[in-house]
């Protein structure tokens, strides 16, 4: 439909049909006979009796098939402006094929295999219906407390900006014209913004920050994401200085929609317009619906605001309708970019019988498990423990060593019936004969099940006796070789609602480690999580450490793949894990105060640090160990200084010195040794991820160029400024091969 | 000396003279011949060799009346323009009369109690020639693992002003009209700004916030000690925003000169000037002066920077040469404000001889026994252990048990032989027959002490066998009749530079505790800190809680004055006992979030709390426990709805119940329920402590006013809005015994 049409069609609709388009409701709306309707959903929604569920825009949450159809050729028989609906769910990191969390896929450092994710997440959503995705979720995260961690890129801006770019690319394609393809969907980039900073960790909690960390750290994630072409985006839950993100103008009208150049469908999150009125900043619901519509926000998703509210909003006020029509006209512009007025099933119809053969195809499960192998993180190594040989009597020992819930909490399309376990993979590679499996240890002690509330359900009945279970895995262990033990937070510890203070192991796994770190035996740990787990005391007591996350359908394989070593660990933390709570919010990229605490002054009382602890975390970001080694050295600068339009070109060469193949990330780091507003110890500027067999050479080149160098000064100019900086090359932050200085004179001197 | 006179004092200066009043050095500058100074100190320091000590500004920390006036006569007879030296020193909680420190006397709620303290601080200061004290320091925070929580007035706004406006008022007096009398001297309010936020609770960490958060809840202590006429403000070494403050122009003359009116003196803290240069905002320290210079900072604590650096920076550039002026004018002032150019000595040689008979007078002593009685907070008191008879058979146990060093860390003038410690306080109400006394345990694991460095030396030799520690407890336990356990952190634990990741009883203490709390006997537990520790194992074994802080000098005597009755404890916390590190920040005056934690909705997972702990802390904000019992009831509310220049004005009556005489503090919030900015769920508005007898009743009248209903908006404008308003009446912020609304009209309807 071309955009005269559209506008037409907009115009003939009513400010009842108009406001319907503004509505997403669920599926269950729209079944049984009209008096169920009203006495059950409508009722639980607090939707006018009055409201036409035939002028409703949007569907969430529904992806079967044969009900969409079903749903959409009601609607189009019974509603009279016959405008197709949009269904819209969650299928954040996988359809039904499975991939790693966010968090892990960040490890990966692979950016083509996080598109190529999020295009067969796509394709699995389009071969059965779905029109829209809310993904990828860019909010950067510096306090592994906050539950939704594990669906974060992590605390580093150029990931999140890569990681939005690439996932948006994979979900909607490349096509910036703007109409989506088909085997592609729309992207919904969220939450916008700064939601992954809540007070002390605390899930919805208040985000307070200064306008210069929001623009340099928080906002770059989502820029890049409706750059890369997202067709919406979706607000956040908390409030950013104390004004909600989902009635708040500034946020998104100002920055998103003129800074950012967004023209998309900015929708709520859950029920967000409706909880202005608990955050104290609408009075009632008429309030929070005005407020909504003047911020900018177009689609109510899940309550009946906008339904009830809005009519008696835009009534004899010629800017308020200007300001409804404007969001109509987003909401069938996105309907028409994904091409449904002309094909309102988007080939769902034909494709239903294709589809199965798409969804979960072998194709599909060697991406999930070739991802999940980047993902994984080898923390630790002693003594080359790992890999494993075939011939090694292992004990897998864990609540995780048999456990089929590896999924992570958000997979609503995913089946754990699907997922290659642990020992499901282990047994790939090894003869039963060589391997024991028991669970050692419940999975969490009674209190916390009782704090998951019905999410405790899910988990496995855990009658069995604790000592049992104990003896068992203490039995088998004394018969093995190795003691690979698979442990970790239960799914429903982390993930949306997952807010924990003490972010550690399980207290009866924590015992179930130390009972048999006492055997003497060689130990294998490997951690499932949905965040960086506080691992230090653990981390004294076994040999090595593999980071799993929740690594999706294909998970066993690919942690068995690595076990064995069949496949080299290439995984790089995109997330530091501190030694202790006390030292969290963290991140690499800390400035580096008055009085850093340099080594050479030992103890000094009067420097930045803790008496109690070292300022370093455990694991770093950017750190990840390898089978192999590898060796930097520098081969080239073209120059050390530069102008306004020259770039630093540099060439480096990269060994693998040891005796597997393997991938290494090379990571370059800048420091702007003094600006207007001061600047981090280090940033990440660029990477290389390359793949170096045994004994290879390999050169890798970085270019730095001036937009490299900018940053956000004091009055919000978005700029570079000449100076001295540093370029560190290393293989994690810490891990510093190579460094050099240059000077940036952006004009020549003599003019 | 009359303003024009001052004004041709400072155009009779040369530049290097007028540089010089911006300096401050120790008083081993002028100790010695030349040629041992130029060796000595001015090289340590780095000062140019050509540097005249004679043209110096001011003296830190030099506190000895002696070597004051001998350091001031040898100054005035070897400068050349005459100006007297200002003499400026450390005093934080008492000069030698050491008071609790500031945490604790904010638990006090009695700021005519803390204006005494400051006037006393201020006295023995005169009388021993002190002219400037570094006091208040009116920082906020909601961290405890910061160190310096043991110098502020804890995580409320409305107390810090209290506490601001009262040291400013007991050090300098309330003579406004800017001359400081006799028995006074200057006050300089710290750190600007928002120095008690460091980034994970350490120490100097970069600090970020909202300009909303920094104006509504940081600025307004600095502001009331301002407005208290402060002739001093020190800057802060933290970064705000990305920006030092001791270079940050914004915040020190558009902020603090401009909208604060602060006319005073500028000065940096130790050494922030040239750490900016470690901070990466200046990159020389040429820039360095120029910048602090530019951003108002008048006085350059203990570096060379402006010494060597202001000349080049102010030469053949008028609005610097302009800057530097306004500077100087401003010192010179500060010293006249003084008297200074009448007597140089302020009196001192003619006081010496009485400040002998002041210093630690019967009448300081006084003051600061029944300050620190004031400032001790109840914290449990199960089955009415406390108070204790005398005829009880107590074992007192504990490192601080018979300990001296309780006066906290920057007590520069305080004398641990002074000290009044527990061990003596309890003698003094019980018979030697009834009391044995011993350590129990080592005040520090041995890893701690080497932590602490130098400072660890001054901590008693902890040779004993630590198993014979116990022994000696159990057996002193097991034949009394209740043990009291005085623990605590060592003063070097808190403090400047004393961040802990864990902020609880030290490890040999914890084991103690656990040791004795084996025998099943009544166990009193008093805490020594300078912040708020993490009690939540340790309130689970013990009967009563007793949080002493550091109470100062006079610290045993009102502890044992508690202890037996003598005196009805009537602290209330100042800050919030969060329940574990992983809480931290918290804060009474939290927002509600769009999905508040509700009690009826169980463990819902979709609210923001934490799965693995409550979200409330141990002990709120506001509370502590008394002997008695008080009874609250509304008498009369003047009226629910209120104009702009109207009130509502609230009596109540309350009873003390119980069968002790005690101090109550009512406390009275409020909750703005909806405004244009989210505001929190409660604030502290007014407070009345009042004294009832036992079976008393009085009457509390509050009035509520325009004034408290204001706020922040989102353009930084402060003012009020209409609307609904719930107050809260109450014994803290969570124990609430009295509620309402009114409503806010500030404009007749019919207008």
């Amino acid at each position: 439909m071309d955009n005269n049409t559209l506008l037409k069609k907009l115009d003939s609709l009513s400010i009842e049909e108009k406001i319907g388009q503004l509505i997403q409701l669920t599926g269950d709306f729209f079944e049984g006979d009209i008096d169920t309707v009203v006495t059950g959903p409508l009722k639980k929604l607090g939707l006018n009796v009055g409201y036409n569920i035939y002028n409703t825009g949007s569907i969430l949450n529904i992806t079967n098939p044969e009900k969409i159809i079903q749903l959409q050729t009601d609607y189009l028989e019974k509603s009279i402006h016959k405008i197709p609906l949009l269904f819209m769910a969650d299928i954040i990191y996988g359809y039904r094929t499975i991939f790693p969390i966010p968090i892990a896929q960040a490890c990966s450092w692979n950016y083509e295999g996080i598109e190529h994710a999020g295009s067969i997440a796509a394709q699995e959503c389009y071969d059965e219906g779905v029109h829209v995705t809310f993904s990828p979720m860019v909010d950067i995260v510096r306090d592994p407390r906050w539950g939704r961690v594990m669906e974060s890129p992590g605390e580093d801006t150029l990931l999140a900006k890569k990681y939005a770019e690439s996932m948006v690319q994979g979900i909607q394609g490349r096509n910036l014209e703007g109409i989506i393809p088909a085997n592609k969907i729309a992207a919904c980039v969220k939450h916008f913004a700064a939601y992954g900073a809540p007070v002390a960790g605390r899930e919805y909690n208040a985000v307070d920050m200064s306008e210069h960390t929001l623009r340099e750290y928080y906002l770059p994630g989502y820029q890049a994401a409706i750059e890369a072409g997202a067709k919406l985006v979706m607000t956040a839950f908390n409030t950013l200085n104390g004004v909600p993100a989902t009635g708040n103008e500034w946020l998104n009208r100002d920055v998103l929609r003129r800074e950012m150049n967004f023209n998309g469908v900015l929708i709520s999150d859950y029920a967000a317009i409706e909880e202005l009125i608990m955050h104290g900043y609408a009075e009632d619901e008429a309030s929070a619906a005005r407020i909504s519509l003047l911020a900018g926000v177009d689609v109510d998703m899940k309550t009946a605001i906008y339904a009830n509210q809005l009519e008696k909003v835009v009534s004899d006020n010629e800017h308020m309708l200007e300001l409804l029509n404007e969001a109509v006209y987003r909401v069938l512009k996105l309907k028409n970019d994904l091409g449904l007025f002309e094909d309102p099933f988007r080939g769902l119809q034909e494709t239903v019988q294709r589809s199965r053969n798409s969804i979960l195809s072998d194709e599909h499960k060697k991406a999930a498990l070739s991802l999940a192998e980047e993902s994984v993180v080898l923390l630790k190594n002693e003594n080359q423990l790992l890999p494993l040989s075939k011939h090694t009597k292992v004990a897998l020992i864990g609540p995780y060593a048999d456990e089929n819930s590896t999924l992570g909490m958000w997979a609503i399309k995913g089946d754990e019936a699907d997922t290659v376990n642990l020992k499901m993979g282990l047994l790939k590679h090894v003869d039963p004969d060589n391997l024991s499996v028991c669970k050692g240890a419940h999975m969490l002690p009674a209190n916390a099940r009782e704090a998951l509330g019905k999410y405790a359900d899910k988990l496995a009945a855990e009658t069995v006796d604790e000592e049992a279970l104990l003896h068992e895995a203490i039995r088998n262990a004394n018969e093995a070789d190795v003691i690979v033990l698979a442990l970790g937070e239960s799914i429903y510890q982390s993930g949306e609602g997952g807010s924990r203070t003490n972010p550690t192991l399980p207290k009866p796994q924590m015992k179930l480690l130390h009972e048999l770190s006492l055997l003497g035996k060689k130990m294998v740990l490997i951690v499932y999580s949905g965040r960086p787990l506080i691992l230090t005391e653990v981390a004294g007591k076994v040999d090595a450490i593999v980071q799993a996350w929740y690594p999706g359908t294909m998970g066993g394989e690919a942690l068995a793949n690595i076990l064995y070593g069949e496949i080299n660990p290439s995984g790089k933390l995109a997330m530091t894990f501190p030694r202790s709570v006390g030292q969290i919010p963290i991140s690499y990229n800390e400035l580096n105060t008055g009085r850093p605490n340099l080594k050479e002054n030992g103890s000094y009382r009067f420097a930045s640090r803790y008496i109690d602890e070292v300022n370093e975390p455990l694991y770093p970001f950017g750190y990840g160990k390898s089978y192999t080694s590898f060796e930097y050295s520098l081969l080239t600068i073209s120059q050390k200084e530069m102008k306004k339009n020259e770039s630093v070109d540099i060439c480096i060469s990269v060994t693998n010195t040891g005796i597997y193949d393997g991938k290494e990330t090379i990571q370059l780091y800048i420091r702007d040794k003094f600006a207007s507003v001061a600047r981090p110890v280090k940033e990440l500027k660029d990477f290389k991820k390359v793949f170096l067999q045994s004994g290879e050479t390999q050169n890798v080149e970085f270019s730095i160029h001036e937009e490299m160098l900018k940053f956000y000064d004091r009055e919000m100019q978005y700029k570079s400024e000449p100076g001295e900086f540093d370029i560190y090359i290393g293989s994690s932050s810490q891990e510093i091969l190579l460094s050099f200085s240059f000077v940036f004179l952006p004009e020549d001197e003599h003019e």
